[in-house]
């Protein structure tokens, strides 16, 4: 067996190398790369299902078989995300509600917006894409989220939180401009219904009453358990003081009130829940200029089915609170709904995870870990995330630090004015966030941040190719979103032990600073028990040479200097590796001095071209007249989108892996 | 008199060359460059004013000394701004409410954050500003917003909106951490308060329970009028029909319970409107666990002490509601606050602009001709602003086609998904919005148009150096911030008449596209009636040469003209000039034969050097190494915040001005 089969998905090309040298001994089963005509998710044994090629099917269908159906999707979701990972807690819980959505519009006129797209599995089965799920997630396979270059029923592409409202409010004014009488239905979690951008379309969508619907799927929880005054307002059991005391009250008027009007009749239908519907969910959205329905067991389809046929035919915006359970129907993740919101392999009887451990710890982890010990001895130091601590790490520092840990829920905007805020007296706030997501929040980097140099530092997790979840999730644009930006110092790590020191670098440095750093496990690196800090804009030549340099940073370092082993080894050409550790400031003289040295110069980087760090390098050596002579090449991301794939897959694909380096360099050298 | 004096900010460089070879009559005052020892703004004159140095001198005073001093601010922002312009309504509208707070918190302990920071001039005179107040918003002079570097009491810096409820959130929880018992206040406009970012921090405040208070400052608009469903429900006076139905009801139950409680009986207090504030407003705000106080009239300032005392000793989240008027106690102003909103300099007796009128369309002026133009033959195209249909020149479309037209509120996030959604339909939206304000949107930039390749529109206005708004305002990141962007065009107009075409090819072209254009009049560029498209990546030799060229786009381009026109006549050298265009997709092969024929390349833009678009040429001539034996220079913004000033001012400051590149030029080509 080569060794590549053995390699799961987020471990380094570094870490390759070790394991292709030594004999460490992995278990567990890794499908990385199924073959499309691979059956082993048992996708076949589907009797309804592998008949639906289009939603209008799913209108035919009886009770009963809607019913059969809704189990078979689970049964398939179940089994093909065990073998391949996926998000499975979200999708399990809304196959009801999709079952009901299908049956009730008509999807090739009506418009659905999934919002984050996580929860769509059933949704990309039921629209033609059965016989494809097995690939869900891989290289050349469908996506993971609902994407319109894949399918005509993917209305709106998404994959970051909070966007469903705006997009299908902008699909019914379309609608309206037509006269072609659309519905147009957004289906939005509690968790995503905290971010601003939520409220922005909500209340853009109350001031025009146009005809629109909004299901708003309340599972109680983000990814990680929710926060914020509207989750304790969606769950709150009629616990309010005020609200207790007049509830008496108002339910002896609610009898008085013999029928004034559908509208009236409407909130008060489910007699047992009348008080909590009208005045307290209701209340918020009523207040937005919504119609409210619910709360509804997202669960019952018939009565699911029931409210929908009626919404269709009210007019203005309608928003249906649909109460649903993550991971329903799987009894493992409902009772964890949080490791199973997006989970790698698994054993589909019992749950237990297939997942690979080399026994290296992630980033991530090591990330949490030196958090941790530097704010053992710094009560100045604030972990806040924006609804994911344990995919950020900070669930350590939750544990830990109870009074120092702010989850604001997804909220980052927020949560960098919050932190800024926290920063004006005095303290230092880690923003542990994807580079992915701190891409909402670019406006308060520059001006809550930077522009007032203040001490709030940014690790930024997921930098780079991120694998399975795609074109939404790579990190591949903060260098050049972040570069350009006055003041800020950013960083990124080889390896997890510089990870270490940059994590303390960052903090001790009084201004504002970001570090990136891969999704995946580091290489075992061995950390320093008290991490030493770096000097600013100041690199390292890891590797000194003769014929030609690779200037790098963070992810690339270790693979650049595994190339230049091999040119070494096999043509016996001395190429320098220098690890800048610094975007910004660029260890400028060092570069220069390399520059004097070195004719040929290789920079790479896990991060778009344009305007990334290879951009900066250029910068530097063209403002310095130190180009003359040169022979420059960039490696990096191209000017495109980045589809899904392992993290392997797609570095190998666009060269900028250890394979891709030893080439651009061989061909530099003109050796090949 | 020097041609300069007659020059007001906003005019380009090539329209001061028009100015000094012809005869054109200027008429008008313009101030744009007082002395700081003028005394024309007649701030002498103030009794009370001239003896406050900082805000605990506030407090002393007897409630007749606050009136007076209400009065005597009124006038010296009204005389101050009448000679330098600047933002008069917002300021005017709580000189009652500064005072109040100043009276009631001590600032020095105390935070006070003001949304926005506009309506912060009172704020600026009472502590320690009184005596450079006249410099406002001219270089070196004060700024036009609250800046943590410029005054110890401006607590937090602004200048976009929606950011204080999270910061005051993030001084809230800092002063739990320290235990030292400090008040945290956000000011923040019901314009605001439409925006995410003040929602996500509303119910991050709302959830922890913290002490912090939130004055919402009802104006009942935003910059130009409010639009959505909050403002509607903050001015609905009981006019929903279900308020209506339950209405009698409420009011006696209201009457049934004699005193429940401390909160009830706050909620109860004014009789009048006991129904109002406890059902309307004020159950919005309860419904995220904010206590609700209000409404109060914001301009007594007695009633605006009581509530604010009350509120000192409250635990929890607070929002008080206070109405106020904008542009209060300046009758032009109260009459035409949109245009009072922020003004150049008018006289003070009558609200007459004194401004400049050299009979020159600006290109907001342009921008918005050319859309409805458009519009008229195409009905796909729909206009969408954040809350500024003046400020963006999108109001006469919203006359020509209403339907068509759509004010979301200061909400760019939702503007930008909002118009996806509609180009999912097959609609050409146009997002009309200032380059600093779609810094909000990166996010949604990237995922819901780019990478869906839809055909939304950007229009940027104030691209490059706005001049007095300053360091908040600039819009000199753009190319920086988008140029990394797959899938998008991007352009920028050499003149008003470029402008037009850049804005049918954008519509044209099917995908995303953004233009961006300075802040200020043309250079009076004749426009073709209907403007015809550009070639998609193609620039254009404006003058060719023998020693050398200028690659540069946008702005800068009619001054690179006249700079080689002045190496020409002085030095008798021949430099060519490119207009690019496109700084994506980059005229690439035109530059790489410009590279093939000039040695000496001065490569210029208004935008940061950092990944903009000098950065986006030396990429492309290091990747097709067509460097070697080039002598390349690069002008453009600095890696720092850039303060205010005018735009003359400050481009000759950062050497991008004609006279910056004829230095440059010079240099290169060894004649000085």
């Amino acid at each position: 067996m080569c060794a590549k089969q053995w390699i799961p998905e987020g471990v380094g090309e570094f870490a390759v190398t070790l394991l292709k040298f030594t004999d460490i001994e992995t278990s567990g089963e890794v499908h990385w790369n199924m073959s499309k005509n691979d059956s082993s998710c048992g996708c076949g044994k589907y009797e309804l299902l592998q008949k639906i090629n289009n939603p209008a099917q799913v209108q035919e269908l009886s009770d009963e078989q809607l019913t059969q159906l809704a189990e078979e999707l689970r049964q398939c979701i179940i089994n093909t995300v065990s073998v391949g990972g996926g998000h499975l807690a979200p999708s399990l819980g809304v196959i009801e509600l999709t079952l009901a959505l299908f049956k009730c519009f008509n999807l090739d006129h009506d418009r659905l917006v999934w919002d984050v797209g996580h929860q769509a599995y059933a949704h990309k089965i039921l629209t033609g894409r059965y016989n494809e799920f097995h690939t869900l997630r891989q290289k050349d396979g469908i996506s993971g989220f609902p994407r319109m270059a894949e399918n005509t029923y993917d209305h709106f592409g998404v994959g970051h939180s909070s966007t469903s409202i705006s997009a299908a409010l902008g699909m019914a004014v379309a609608s309206d401009l037509e006269g072609d009488n659309r519905n147009c239905v957004a289906v939005i979690g509690d968790g995503s219904m905290t971010a601003g951008q939520a409220f922005e379309g909500l209340n853009q969508a109350g001031g025009m009453k146009r005809k629109m619907v909004v299901i708003l799927n309340d599972n109680e929880m983000s990814i990680s358990t929710n926060v914020g005054a509207l989750s304790a307002f969606l769950s709150r059991k009629l616990s309010h003081p005020v609200m207790n005391r007049f509830k008496k009250d108002f339910e002896s008027i609610l009898k008085q009130i013999p029928k004034i009007g559908d509208d009236l009749a409407m909130y008060a239908k489910r007699g047992e829940d009348s008080f909590k519907s009208f005045f307290t969910p209701g209340m918020l959205f009523e207040s937005l200029d919504f119609t409210y329905l619910g709360p509804i067991d997202g669960h019952n389809l018939n009565e699911l089915v029931d409210v929908l046929e009626q919404v269709k035919k009210m007019d203005g915006p309608v928003l249906v609170h649909v109460l649903t359970k993550k991971g329903k129907g799987y009894t493992p993740a409902e009772d964890n709904p949080t490791y199973f919101h997006g989970v790698g392999s698994f054993e589909p009887e019992t749950g237990r995870a297939k997942k690979f451990k080399g026994g290296l710890p992630s980033y991530t982890e090591v990330f949490g870990n030196t958090l941790c010990n530097l704010a053992e001895k710094d009560d100045k130091i604030v972990a806040i995330t924006a609804a994911m601590p344990e995919g950020t790490g900070t669930d350590k520092f939750r544990e830990q630090f109870p009074d120092r840990f702010v989850d604001v829920g997804i909220c980052e905007q927020h949560a960098v004015t919050f932190a800024a805020g926290l920063a004006t007296l005095g303290f230092k706030p880690a923003v542990a966030i994807y580079s992915t997501f701190l891409q909402r929040s670019y406006d308060q980097v520059v001006h809550d941040v930077c522009l007032q140099n203040l001490n709030v530092n940014f690790f930024l997790d997921r930098g780079g190719l991120v694998g399975a979840d795609g074109a939404t999730h790579h990190g591949v644009f903060d260098m050049s979103y972040m570069r350009h930006i006055p003041n800020l110092i950013f960083m990124a790590p080889k390896d997890e032990a510089e990870l270490s020191r940059m994590v303390r670098t960052a903090i001790d440095f009084d201004g504002p600073a970001a570090v990136r750093y891969p999704r995946g496990v580091g290489i075992g690196a061995i950390l320093e028990e008290t991490p030493s800090t770096l000097e600013i804009g100041e690199g390292e030549l890891l590797r000194d040479g003769f014929d030609g340099v690779v200037i790098t940073v963070g992810s690339r370092v270790w693979p650049a200097v595994e190339a230049v082993e091999e040119i070494d080894e096999e043509y016996g050409k001395a190429v320098a590796v220098f690890n800048a550790r610094f975007i910004k400031p660029l260890p400028e003289q060092q570069i220069l001095e390399l520059a004097s040295r070195f004719k040929k110069i290789l920079i790479v980087e896990e991060n778009a071209k344009a305007g990334g760090f290879s951009s900066a390098v250029v910068e530097l050596l063209v403002d310095n007249n130190a180009i003359d002579g040169h022979e420059i090449k960039r490696l990096g991301i191209p000017d495109e989108f980045i589809e899904h794939g392992t993290q392997l897959e797609l570095r190998n694909e666009l060269g900028i892996d250890t394979a891709g380096m030893k080439k651009a360099m061989v061909e530099m050298l003109g050796l090949d």
